[in-house]
């Protein structure tokens, strides 16, 4: 019944019916060294080990002994608690298949171990319901979170059997998804969960067992939504719930940012499989809503605190902003697949934007504490609104841990199966999507290719690529040049050459290559100030720097004494001047800029326009490092966007 | 026991230890013309006859009712209902007082009797807790709101007491505060409420009774506060109940916006009896916090729907705010409280700016609507949060009432008393705060003295003081220079004088008056830009238009079609013009001038800022009206803050 291990990644569209681009096997790209070798060590020998204590001292794992009978006592956490665990596998499983480590197999046996003691005969698996509410199983859809967990159940699962050829979680998976099916298969009840994941499950494991009941269940859970039922338990009302309006009909991104984006992710792998277009057309609507409406510049999504929610149009405050961690993930998910299916740069592009900043900025360097909430402009000390255990109150560094722990494990599983997102293939050659140095190993038309990809990125605009093997044929090695690249140049074997870009915006290098053949993209990388829309009302006047895929920040720490972040502008006629600099032993690269702090105005809150006088000059030296990298010092005041100062 | 009636207003200093102005009797200041007594007309015929209608289709009257054993029934509403029938019982008390209706007074008479018929015999009284929870009464200390209840039913009493003679709530007050005193006393049980409100209640108890006991009870319940016990049960934490600092040690001010000012204004009331100077030095570092740091332009108070709560300082935001009603007429409150003490024109300038602005948007026109909510920047149709009944919906006009109904019998109980508010007396004279068409009727060392005001104010900055009657002595005037006013004149019979303005912003005229004599002060009402402090990031770059107390918004209806608020900038070198219109029958000045509207962006979020093309030149007419009658046509798209189309 299901298909031998096949070693692909999260998405396996090999055999999708609408995809431009294929997902490549997972040990297809191995990333070799640099900047995300170094982020996947630290995942793999710090936050892997990290997560698993956490999940046993915030009662997790505990919460499956309970249910399989092996402890007595309370259900511990949220009702989605065994979700953390599944995620934390998912990650698990991709690190293991990478090369084993008895210490992480020993915790994923444990874990496994009692995700299988804790299944019910029938089939039925949720430590809450089995714990603490056995009665209200299968009766509170709004909340109850009940097939979301199925859903990372089901990635996990299918990461053991992809990464390990290890199918005892997958066993427990299809148990839990054939007794799903008796309860909401075709003609069975009519209802779906309030957090949408079970549908990108559930189309994954129909790529696994080739079983066309799975796709048609994922079908039934995107088609009940927008009958507007939901809404009443948690009190956000429907929109919260992803039940407003029928996908098919959507025109807006809205509600729970998470719950949006997961839901579009498993329309989209739905739409690979069975083509309607009515869901891609949906798909691309919102995408163009959140992408001019309602993005913040470091590719996080969510304005608001309240309901976890994308706001209105152009509503994407600095300071009270969300982006919580998991819509960033989310939104990596679905840009990966929205990629698969159109093969145009713009996914790829949000994804690293998403990727280096929206994510990037939640785990502490060193690897044991995560930003729930990734706000962009932080006052001073006790203003810090980074977490949901603390939403009225503040944290001064990143928490080790959260009550609600959604996010961490999402980081592990994104860092542990990052190098199935760098390229894929098409029927006529690869496609480099995300620079990294990394190899490529992969077969064109049964016969062996191999490219070696060696670069300093994102520090550094240069990308080198070494043909190593390849079969005596003609085929197309496609380059994506980033939306925020200015200019670039080519040479293959030394030589400048001009290739041709796409209307997908990749160079696309089509020829016979040969091994040892040497192709070099150099991007230019120039730190630039960047503006926000004028109708974004809560960064008017502001100014953003980036250079290269990186968005920066000022914070406190780095700024001369006396210079309060809060008064600060920036003089965006003077240069931006890179500098190397050490953080907490990571080397990045810092911009130098100027500006003025000036607190004059600090007594009054309005003054009329004739009354204010003429400001000080810019001469105060400013620092500015990669948002990525702030509150790893102790978080005190950053902002991303600083006001500009003047002209003259 | 009780002091006859002695025809005093809501606020009875006269015999305060610490005041530098004393509040005079109820009826000395007759509004008789002009902007506020057409407010008062309305209230009076339209609102108050609807508030009861409302009470009654809510089910605030039913539960009394029921409690009262004269119907079956569940309890309708939120558990602090019958703090709206206070509510309204007090504003009906004050028009009655002014003048007697039959209709009003039947009203009246039949909720009376159902607050006397629901009274239990030891005193209790709050029908949620008599028919929803008899358990619970006296244990959820958090949210509870009966020592609320209690508050506004003591206010409630003394307004029937000053204003007709009618002791038949204050009966039933005096029996609660008995029980409550037996359950809350000195030595009995250490507890206070959630949301304050007994406290200013109880000092204008014991202003009415003289009994020390009432003020005691007042100070303890003040004292408890502070001790972070509170919060547990709405989930708010302490400083949403004001328990998080005591009184004394407070330096900022935080949490829910109506609580924190509900308090402040008790604690003033006790000060003014007691006169412990720590109660006051507090008081007056509060009000700093809040007006350098925490307030609108409109006078509006409280950033976040989150709690509905304060912000952190300068969170500032135009389209998210929540500025409740509640909030604003609290800052009245207090405001006209620290006046009394002061005597300094600063709180009668807030007063004036947030009666105008922040409480006056709060009623339709029509009076039978209100908006709980007072956003300063809306965008087109959807995006309206003007109701907590909507808070993630839309409204598309003033609802007629709220499901949580505290605003609109606030409102009604503001304007029904806004006489008290104009004017006050010292040893040596009057003051007045607040300019209005009136009479002030009073008695200098025992003899008459009145003095008539005719002014179009706000429209128009000529106030002509006639004095009718007045003893052959010394006396002195006092007037005040609104703070926005940037030039005025004052002629005495003709001839033009140059009065002394006192170090309290006033302007003071010491002599000996003569029937007769005729005082003019014009204040200049030139219509200004105003520009908010740089720290508050929100409405960076914007500009606002205020003329004399009036702040101005743009409202979609009166712009040329095609212009999109969402896009408009305005030209700052350009005039204000004034121009008189009429808006649904209501005469008002608008104020024309001229911008653009300029979407060129609105399909990119971030460009850098080297690609932004020079702007259209502002060449647009706009037309801007009272901040105070927008929605009236209509909920579509305002904007208070308007971004500055740049220079050249």
């Amino acid at each position: 019944m299901i298909a031998p291990t096949n070693s692909m990644g999260p998405v396996d569209n090999t055999r999708s019916l609408r995809s431009a681009l294929r997902a490549l096997p997972y040990r297809a790209v191995e990333i070799t060294g640099g900047f995300w070798a170094r982020y996947q060590e630290t995942n793999r020998t710090m936050s892997l080990p990290h997560g698993f204590a956490m999940l046993e001292e915030a009662g997790n794992l505990r919460n499956l002994r309970i249910a399989a009978g092996m402890e007595e006592g309370a259900f511990a956490g949220f009702l989605f608690a065994d979700s953390d665990i599944y995620k934390w596998l998912e990650a698990v499983a991709w690190e293991l298949g990478r090369s084993p480590d008895a210490t992480l197999q020993a915790m994923a046996d444990t874990a496994i171990g009692l995700v299988q003691a804790a299944q019910e005969e029938e089939g039925y698996l949720d430590s809450y319901y089995q714990i603490a509410a056995p009665a209200a199983r299968w009766t509170n859809f709004d909340h109850g979170h009940e097939l979301y967990c199925a859903g990372h159940l089901i990635q996990a699962a299918i990461a053991f059997h992809r990464a390990l050829d290890d199918d005892r979680l997958l066993a427990v998976a299809l148990r839990f998804v054939d007794h799903i099916e008796e309860m909401f298969g075709p003609g069975r009840r009519d209802e779906t969960c309030g957090h949408p994941e079970i549908e990108m499950a559930l189309v994954e494991l129909f790529r696994v067992t080739g079983e066309a009941r799975h796709l048609a269940l994922a079908q039934l859970f995107v088609d009940r939504r927008g009958r507007n039922r939901m809404g009443g338990h948690a009190g956000y009302g429907p929109v919260y719930q992803q039940d407003h309006v029928p996908v098919r009909e959507a025109n807006e991104v809205a509600g729970h940012a998470v719950r949006q984006l997961y839901l579009t992710t498993g329309v989209t792998d739905l739409y690979m499989e069975r083509g309607e277009h009515a869901l891609m057309d949906a798909m691309l609507r919102l995408w163009a809503d959140m992408t001019q409406r309602k993005l913040y510049v470091t590719g996080g999504i969510g304005s608001r605190f309240d309901g976890e929610s994308f706001g209105a149009p152009y509503e994407l405050p600095a300071d009270t902003c969300y982006c919580e961690t998991c819509a960033a993930i989310a939104s990596l998910m679905w840009n990966w697949r929205l990629l698969l299916v159109t093969g145009h740069s713009r996914y790829a592009d949000l994804f690293e934007r998403t990727l280096y900043n929206g994510v990037l900025s939640s785990p502490g360097l060193e690897g044991a504490s995560y930003l729930y909430v990734n706000p962009l402009h932080v006052r001073a000390g006790r203003y810090v609104r980074a977490s949901t255990d603390n939403a009225r109150g503040n944290v001064a560094t990143r928490p080790a841990w959260h009550s609600c722990a959604c996010c961490p494990p999402n980081v592990m599983r994104i860092l542990s199966s990052l190098n199935h997102y760098l390229a894929t293939a098409s029927s006529t050659g690869i496609q480099v999507h995300q620079y990294a140095a990394s190899r490529l190993d992969l077969s064109l038309d049964g016969k062996a290719a191999v490219v070696e990809m060696e670069t300093g990125y994102p520090w550094d605009g240069e990308i080198a690529l070494t043909v190593r093997e390849t079969p005596a044929m003609r085929w197309s090695l496609a380059l994506r040049v980033p939306a925020w690249c200015r200019g670039y140049a080519v040479t293959l074997n030394g030589n400048a050459i001009t290739p041709h870009r796409d209307e997908s915006g990749y160079l696309v290098l089509d020829r016979e290559w040969r091994a040892g053949d040497a192709l070099v993209l150099t991007l230019e990388m120039q730190p630039a100030f960047i503006m926000p829309n004028p109708r974004v009302d809560a960064v008017r006047g502001c100014v953003a720097v980036e250079r290269g895929p990186l968005v920066y920040c000022v914070e406190s720490h780095d700024q001369p004494a006396g210079v309060d972040l809060l008064d600060v502008q920036v003089a965006t006629a003077g240069p931006l001047e890179t500098v190397p600099v050490d953080l907490l032993g990571n080397p990045l690269i810092a911009i130098r800029l100027s500006g003025r702090a000036d607190g004059a105005w600090q007594d009054a809150l309005y003054r009329p326009l004739d009354a204010i006088s003429q400001a000080a000059p810019c001469s105060v030296p400013l620092t500015a490092i990669p948002y990525f990298a702030w509150g790893n010092r102790g978080m005190d005041s950053m902002r991303v966007w600083s006001p500009q100062a003047p002209a003259g």
